[in-house]
């Protein structure tokens, strides 16, 4: 006896339903966006991934050494390997680079709820608009492939912020920038922390630590942008920066100005708690949530213009998402938001041995019209084929019935929903098939 | 700069969309055929893989230790997880089992052409029926799956032979049922090998190398169900063994019947040569080859009744088949069946600044209502925008002129195929657009 591997998943046929109607609307969704699917390999170079996250990130991968020798991993986010595709044909990619995936990727984590080792992610990504009505499209998109499962403004909302928005508060609070990066991990972590740690962590950096969290806590509180024009005003070195918080809050009213022309101002929520735990981000950073209840995170973003450069390639602003299977789909089940997808056939075939000949010919007739037909591959009784046809969830059952007076060669098809029956003979069975199934 | 792993490969959008439309032909013509998708693990524990295929399989395997000390291997094939999934739910799992799945598997082997390290395949199974007629379905799906494509009986036909056949005649020539297995690898091998090679495998079997190789030569080249029955009654321990050759030749007529119901005969050759290198066939086996040129294999299946229960499962018949991608793509692309993919999108919003609220609350009306929709994220003139509706392969083009004498707040849509034109109001431009783009 095998068992499948901790935090895998066997996809039986009613799980693969699932996952390919969300695989499908999202694909739809993506399409009316004009974004392109691409998709990458599942194994890379491990140095791909630790260029870009460093090496810390080895202990979460499946990484090995292949047979060739090679330092490889299979792939536990998409978006390196998109930079280097994006990056390495830069020049010649026709501008701008709107491009989807949905791909499985691999993360040697402890499995728990709404975590798994393998798992699917939608990513969306725009490169070469550094506009801010690209991460308006963005907050968009993602916004539609949510509500196209049914979700509304009251199953979750985007809580956003901007990581330029916290540079100018550490910079006028004379913070270094090596700092602030620190300060930024401690942000994102700090719900999953006591107070004390955060305080001791901020102590390290030789800030006074219960003073800095108490400003922290306060910028935090601001919940529009009127407030927080009126937090960076009141910090002590105002002053010398005065153009650089105007230009920090002329984007974030223009990013909302976008997004009400969009009509999508009640899906958003300002939070400067969100400043998303990856250090490439550097403008406006957004995540979905679950409005009430479990509060479960559904997805992330946001801006990041450095890292087709970093990685070695020409410079491309970028802004994109992720959004996960594993939660959405949990989420999706709870509210009941996954339609019915039974198994289901046209028509289901029913035959005795005199007839077998005319049956099988017309089924191969029936699949190549676009009409999905089955039949018992058991020679069995009408009695236990039309109980086959049953548990099949036909729509139609053909039964061929031989000579009766009217009708040569005729064929009774009975719909299953309303009972309704038509004899006819076997060359205008098509047609009335065709007709029934309307 | 980063490259792909050697045998691996990037999807740009152009090659996602290839392989998309290729998954949705397959996956469609699996729906006629009441067949169901499934998945199982990308990661599977090493010896579900070895339990099936011997501990000589690891030297073509990616497989690792995880870091938590189990002996993990990436997919090379799909049936040991199918097996598994099926074998450990098939008290419950409703009959007949007819499974489907596309999938990336994953082999370290020299890539070369047709041949990659990791590519997908389409597997189809019917578990639970023993009767030729199953077999005959599975054909059927492999020729319907090719015809999709618009391949002919022109372009490719199923060569096939039965294992048992090949049983019947090991017997009748004296031969142990230890040394068959062996002989049988020696002819799948033996169009890559020199017959004086295949003559030095069969001396080490201990029998007449040049005498017995001119006999499998002689059997395989009988290629009607009346010509191997010649063969076989000439054998000379045929007088042993009369019933188990009845048996076998009943079985092979009795799926060329099957076949002949279902009007496939013209796809199907009868070719004894066709063995299957794997060992866990137990009948029928075929092969799906490209008719001329370069002869490529497409596809191959067989019967295995055995596997569920030599992986300590319940015993399950079973027959099925198997199409990589990578010769099918190569073969599409050659004759040109694969249509013409290029990006397009349903309408471009051309828009200046003075209306650009109205433009934008716009894109996400017509999105909503199923019409793709794009625009210049980038501000910029007319002229521009007009361009990139062109470079975007735009059906209509919508472009908001502000007031004109007759119609207020109007906006003028171009249909780009036949350039017609139509002036709306802004209330009238969702109906407008929908009857341009029937």
């Amino acid at each position: 006896m095998f068992s499948v591997l901790p935090g895998f998943r066997d996809f039986y046929p009613m799980d693969c339903a699932k996952r390919n109607y969300i695989f499908q609307q999202i694909r739809e969704t993506g399409r009316l966006f004009g974004f392109e699917e691409y998709d990458g390999p599942v194994l890379e170079p491990l140095e791909l991934f630790t260029e870009k996250s460093g090496q810390e990130i080895v202990s979460q991968l499946f990484s090995f050494t292949d047979k060739g020798g090679r330092q490889v991993a299979m792939r536990p986010e998409m978006t390196p390997s998109l930079a280097r595709m994006v990056g390495s044909r830069a020049s010649s990619l026709k501008r701008p680079i709107k491009w989807f995936d949905i791909s499985e990727l691999y993360r040697y984590e402890r499995p728990q709820k709404g975590r798994l080792r393998s798992f699917y992610q939608f990513n969306a990504d725009i490169f070469g608009e550094p506009d801010v009505l690209a991460d308006a499209e963005s907050i968009a998109l993602l916004i539609s492939v949510l509500r196209s499962f049914g979700l509304t403004a009251k199953d979750f909302h985007i809580k956003f912020s901007d990581r330029r928005l916290w540079s100018i508060f550490f910079q006028l609070n004379g913070i270094s920038a090596a700092d602030s990066s620190n300060i930024l991990t401690i942000i994102d972590k700090s719900d999953k922390e006591s107070m004390a740690n955060d305080v001791e962590k901020l102590n390290a950096l030789g800030l006074d630590g219960v003073i800095f969290r108490q400003k922290i806590d306060e910028f935090i509180s601001a919940k529009t942008v009127a407030e927080i024009h009126e937090m960076l005003i009141n910090c002590k070195l105002f002053s010398s920066a005065k153009p650089l918080v105007s230009q920090g809050i002329k984007d974030l009213s223009r990013l909302l100005e976008c997004i009400e022309m969009f009509g999508l101002q009640d899906y958003m929520t300002l939070d400067l708690g969100i400043v998303r735990g990856l250090a490439y981000y550097t403008g406006f950073v957004f995540e979905a949530f679950e409005r009430f209840g479990k509060s479960r995170a559904l997805a992330g973003g946001g801006r990041y213009d450095d890292l087709t450069k970093k990685m070695g390639y020409a410079e491309l602003p970028a802004v994109g998402f992720a959004i996960g299977d594993v939660t959405l789909t949990n989420m999706l089940l709870e509210k009941g938001l996954i339609p019915d997808l039974d198994k289901s056939i046209d028509a289901f075939i029913v035959f005795d041995d005199e007839f077998k000949k005319e049956a099988m010919g017309d089924v191969i007739l029936f699949r190549s019209n676009g009409i999905s037909s089955e039949f018992s591959i058991k020679q069995t009784d009408t009695h236990r084929q039309l109980k086959m046809a049953a548990a099949a969830n036909a729509k139609v059952v053909v039964i061929y019935l031989g000579d009766v007076p009217d009708v040569p060669g005729s064929v009774l098809v009975r719909r299953m929903n309303d009972r309704k029956e038509v004899l006819t003979a076997r060359n205008g069975l098509l047609k009335t098939l065709e007709e029934l199934l309307k």
